[in-house]
């Protein structure tokens, strides 16, 4: 079977969360899966002399624009949480620390994390709040409050980010296809047709 | 009749030049038409604390991959000059300059610069090169020449300069559809919905 479609994205990233909703539709029209791959954006920040999009003069006013009229296109509920942008390393940690042990409920935990930040506006920002949505899909409360805390998945997290730079990963969200990198939630249609056609 | 879309571009930019490849096409099926307005993008550079994309880490890279495979997949002759980025004063005024008396021939300049730019490799920065392929176009090469250089044309210059910085226009192509805007070639899809819809 063909390596799964790379989805890079940071929590804290509302297109982000507008790819989150549609790239697994995208992607398995083709026959093909999708790894989640949360990253930390402000990691790579410095690198590439870039500030959170919606602070900058402008852009930001635009973004927050195109970021409602896209979640409208595709019927997408979209709401910017009133903490914003909002640290995502909690969010991360859960989601690799269960990814050790199912992908899947990885995925459902991520998606579920994008949906209470973006969809409900809640903070998803501590690591009670994370631990909180990792229960209501049925995982023990205390022991994702002390994945987040525990050494060896901070250093996982590390890693995941470092390999990630190490791709030319720099923005959210950020789409591997064989290889073949695509930035950008306004990128999906191109994933989609290399998928069809194999590249072009 | 409907307004015209507005098109804003910078003539040293290679996704404008990719949007001025299909702009007319996409807007002309919903019966309107196309009003081409370059502007100078340096002077947004500040404000947006950007700087041209080519020239970042990380996203610049990204970017030229972007951009030979956007023209790859339209069908678009696509090379980078080796001067890059450069002025476009010289384009601008010009076209302005031959807008004051005929819009169809102004928008057959640009369209001409922008081909012997990104379509053709070649430096269109001098007024000398940018009369040149005026003139191959049937205006009189000392008429160009000497309207670069004319204090009028400079300011009417500055005067479209002012009004798409009023206008929030901060990146190229920028187009506006009875008051939306739309930032990135990649949005042509959004204007051509738009246009369809009348907006959601």
């Amino acid at each position: 079977m063909a390596a799964a479609v790379e989805f890079y994205f940071d929590f804290s990233s509302p297109y982000g969360y507008l790819a989150a909703q549609r790239i697994d539709e995208v992607v398995e029209e083709y026959g093909r899966e999708v790894a989640w791959k949360p990253f930390l954006l402000g990691a790579l920040f410095k690198t590439t002399g870039s500030q959170p999009l919606l602070d900058i003069p402008l852009k930001g006013d635009y973004a927050r624009r195109d970021l409602a009229r896209s979640a409208r296109r595709f019927d997408i509920p979209f709401v910017l949480p009133e903490a914003f942008p909002f640290m995502s390393v909690a969010a991360c940690r859960a989601t690799y620390w269960l990814g050790e042990r199912d992908a899947e409920d990885a995925k459902e935990l991520a998606a579920a994390l994008f949906d209470a930040a973006f969809g409900a506006g809640q903070s998803i920002s501590r690591p009670e709040e994370v631990a909180e949505i990792a229960a209501e899909l049925g995982h023990d409360e205390d022991q994702v409050r002390a994945a987040v805390q525990d050494q060896r998945i901070k250093d996982l997290l590390r890693r995941e980010v470092d390999a990630a730079i190490a791709k030319g990963v720099f923005g959210s969200p950020y789409i591997i296809v064989d290889g073949e990198p695509f930035w950008g939630f306004d990128r999906l249609d191109d994933v989609a047709l290399w998928l069809d056609t194999g590249g072009w």
